[in-house]
């Protein structure tokens, strides 16, 4: 239940304020060369503190690769990832001790294990990613020895401003040139203007990422249980505020008929494949090769600077009300996550699609 | 890559047109008293045949614990099922052999396995969660052992027609009454109606079913890769022709400030719980206690009884017309797999929450 | 806990009097041609009432692959073996009932689920394991496909005859020749009579089964906990009535000194490989290339034809005494088992071994 | 594969000479109080450098939590344990770069994995396990909360000196009192003197640990593929050097008749229970709550202080000759492994068991 994989498995540790959080990878083969420097930058990608409206939280997240790596190249043992927490006032919690937010997993948490680390949201806390990025970006890595392969996903809606995202060819520095990570500029900066709007009310938003990934092969996934979608929205749901998932046309597929949804295949100078991609680069719950697309729905933060009426472990009312700077928007900063969980999920399923044929 | 659950976990195996299909169901408990009746109950709903626009196929799916239960009790040991395939006339399906059809798995299972059985979709043909559907409610009496548990899933669109759904108090035999599975009349007439034009067009529909699950305790599913909404999101996505998952306000949520979205907690005669259900009965990947909500949206069925332009094996272009009565709308059909697979998961979370707390 | 293998995965379900006994096989590839006849012929060589002194139950053991497998090759979906269980007479085992036979997993089943299946052991009886055997062959076959494998077991000791077997190259017809399958003509003997001498006592004897692999590459099993070694004794304490295992020098490697114990390696026309084989195929857990060497211990069966004193399930001491022909010795029938069990471990780590280098 | 138990999950990591070794725990509840003291004494019980005939090597080994613990009490989240490495000069071990050890894992992994961390053994090394080790004593401690169990392991052979173990109440302080851990003092000083007659000829020696488990509740293990006796034989030949496994009478039950093994059922104070105990504690794969006794057998250490004759990677012809102080026998040391190793598996069943029942 920590794990996300199965053949390639990154399985998670840490709570927000413990002393490391980290995770372990299982099933990278051996002899791959790192890039070292692109794990740490991935992982700046994800931080705390970059833009106005982000948390103030300060953290050098210096990521340390402590088992299965030998100077740099992997060892196919496991490799042990840790992240040291350093701002880690344990004192700025104690008033939050006993009183269940609204909409964080104070209460569940509690009731379930009859304990928690309630010091910046314990183990829910998103804080826990940081190490998944580190891992994502080792899966993409493997990945890339062998396929030209492309993880890219940006920002499409913020609260109320939608973009409708096309295929243009934007890059990965594009995305970041923007500080909500949404390649179009008129929208980006839509975006940011109503981002300050419901900041200076103290207020919170939510938003949609759109992944794309082009250059897989015929092939990841399979019947019954293992569909790349599902992988897909299992990972994706356990992204802390994800509401909903959606691939290809989504919940708009459920409008057009079989004739409008359908895609062709034809023979081109590849080689057989579909002549469209309305699928969203899935077919039986297996890759087509074609670009797979899909959609992430992400609810506003549950922390927000206005004062809120809820209960303490007693029963008692209480009113809470959060002070200082405040996170206002964590979409953006989900990007990374995004990604690193769909190329874990893809290492995952590519590795097992090793075994499909004898 | 077989298997939904790891508690509870059910195996399945087969294919369209194979001997058998059927499932095997691990970590049920001994001990527990099955009604037969209404496992047979349930997977007839799931049959076909039932209505005008539903796939003529015949099949008794006469379901048969044949271990793990003796004179109707559960033994603890693995719970096999078996459903024989007869209405299997493989010689229909002579000349798909070699045509990769659009909007099916026929090329990427070719593609991923070198071989496949092209007979009525071999192994991904929906005709394989009969069986499932049969574990499914297993699962709902293993849950109805302990807890008063109402998990209830109906139709609330079907291609453009849409119903607002309410939370109304209406019973699976209201749901039933309706051929579209829709419990609102007026809607489910207007559903009808849309589906005989669309079939008279030779096209097909597809929908969207919402989950209501009331009566779960607080404490099922968990951080980091087992919150409850990830292994829901993970048993839909498998279901054939779904596209997209939502939970709570889903997709709504993406437009809706931290104010607006965020379910205070109060103090009740049941104790603390939250005083409102935005959040659709899940926080931080743990139940609440309030209800768990969900939607499910699925595509067109892919078979249209129009020609259809697309290649076989050897990339030739070949034009596809199916003839006879065909499949307008898999939807009302999938709701007893919603609900079964949601039962899946549910007891699995059941059982491992039991391991929570010393 | 019901399966063998993780990658090439058999799930066992069924009880010795339920209407079928089977198992599920998970991640055989598509695209291998089975040979039929000779998973039956492994199953056969399983059976029971072969000789004067085994069990007289009667059964076909008619092997059905129910899916997975299309005009006898396999899908690379799952295959469903069914075996039905045909002299089934359950008053038979009536009065048994309440009973807890020493030696038997009775009082444990009993105890830990509340309830059993008490008819001819019910989930505990050895003859679950005959679509073990058949998986097994699969398995093989599998193997078979890619390596020149030669699994091969055989009796070395039945109670106090022992056999010091050397590694002669007899085939398995030589095995099956004798009715105990020692190869060696006058151990085999020895053996026929001392299981005489017991017989008509009423008594019953265990023995000692040895297993030689021959073919392995080099690369199978893994550190930590998966080691070559662990997997097979896992496998082999699996087995009903096995009490012990051993490999290479095995409990007498305790005895020896580092120098003795050490196998040199070399340079051969092969290529480096060891110069000897104390270490018996394995070192760290890894497949050497050498042929892997291991012992298996069998307790005598626990169904002795003597009366014999016991309980019931209210503590009321009861006479106990099984009257008419009866199993003397299971060791000869166990050669098939410890042969499938051997198979799976080999084609699940052999699978596994495709991922470990990029 | 690198994780022992499934519901009490232990996953390790690490290399000899990395910068950290350690395991993550899963599956441990929430609300345990941990005593941090006794987790570092057991750790510390397998440190080496301990006595005259052990290696040299200077370890620390502090014992860090750094997840899953909060102010001493667990949290239920994944508890990530980790054990710096700090005497690891690397330049120690490069005359050994290329050079494959006679009874070593550098032949294997190298051909295996394509590449290795030859310092020290890397992943194969001794030293992982002792994070394992305190691993286990957080199983015996959750056990401990339950249970008023006692795992006790202790040395009955080294080479040709042997003790037959009697069901004597010593406890672990008397068999720490032996450096050779046999609290049988006759046998304890013809052990040492064995072992010192052995190291000044530069050779090594193996030995047998036998492990006794009271306390135990009927019903730990099931069948078909979970039984007990299989998840310990599989846990202890995963120990370095392990080359045998056996349970109850073991080897030697191969040589008794039916009538002389099986311990019949009687009724006692404390209910219905075995009158004896030749069959180990075990009952198909079912603990019967008398003592689980096995033994475990090891080689003798590889590394000896001899010239060996060997081949390196390039095939060429090397002689091997390690000086300096060195292990003579690993086997007291491996005392906490084998108590830790049997601690995890018993967690592991123990949870899973409340599980079984309605």
């Amino acid at each position: 239940m920590n794990a996300l994989g199965s053949t390639f498995k990154v399985t998670s540790f840490g709570e927000s304020h413990g002393d490391y959080i980290g995770c372990v990878i299982e099933g990278c083969p051996g002899g791959l060369s790192l890039d070292l420097t692109r794990i740490q930058q991935q992982v700046n990608r994800r931080k705390t503190n970059q833009s106005d409206f982000s948390s103030p939280r300060q953290e050098d997240d210096l990521v340390q690769l402590v088992s299965g790596v030998y100077e740099g190249v992997t060892l196919g043992s496991p490799i042990a990832i840790l992240i040291k927490n350093k701002d880690a006032q344990s004192s700025d919690y104690d008033h939050l001790k006993d009183i269940y937010r609204p909409g964080h997993a104070d209460y569940t948490t509690q009731l379930k294990y009859g304990t928690r680390d309630h010091r910046g949201g314990g183990r829910s806390s998103i804080r826990i990613t940081a190490a998944l990025v580190a891992a994502g970006e080792i899966a993409r890595q493997l990945l890339a020895h062998s396929l030209t392969i492309n993880i890219k996903a940006f920002v499409t809606q913020i609260g109320t401003v939608q973009w409708q995202a096309t295929d243009a060819d934007f890059t990965q520095a594009q995305i970041d040139a923007s500080a909500v990570r949404c390649p179009d500029t008129a929208t980006s900066a839509e975006m940011l203007a109503h981002i300050e709007d419901i900041r200076v009310k103290g207020d919170t938003l939510g938003g949609v990422i759109q992944c794309e990934v082009k250059g897989l092969p015929v092939g990841l996934g399979e019947p019954l249980f293992g569909k790349l979608q599902a992988q897909l929205a299992h990972a994706m749901l356990n992204i802390n505020t994800v509401k909903g998932f959606e691939y290809g046309e989504g919940f708009t597929a459920a409008t057009m008929t079989g004739s409008e949804h359908n895609d062709a295949f034809g023979k081109t100078a590849q080689g057989i494949e579909p002549m469209s991609n309305q699928h969203g680069g899935i077919l039986g719950g297996i890759s087509t090769g074609m670009p797979v697309v899909f959609r992430v729905a992400f609810k506003p933060i549950s922390s927000i600077q206005q004062t809120q009426q809820t209960v303490n472990a007693d029963g008692e009312h209480v009113s809470l009300r959060i002070e200082g700077r405040h996170d206002v928007c964590a979409v953006p900063r989900a990007v990374p996550i995004v990604e690193a969980y769909t190329a874990i999920v893809l290492a995952d399923l590519y590795l097992q699609s090793k075994l499909n044929q004898l």
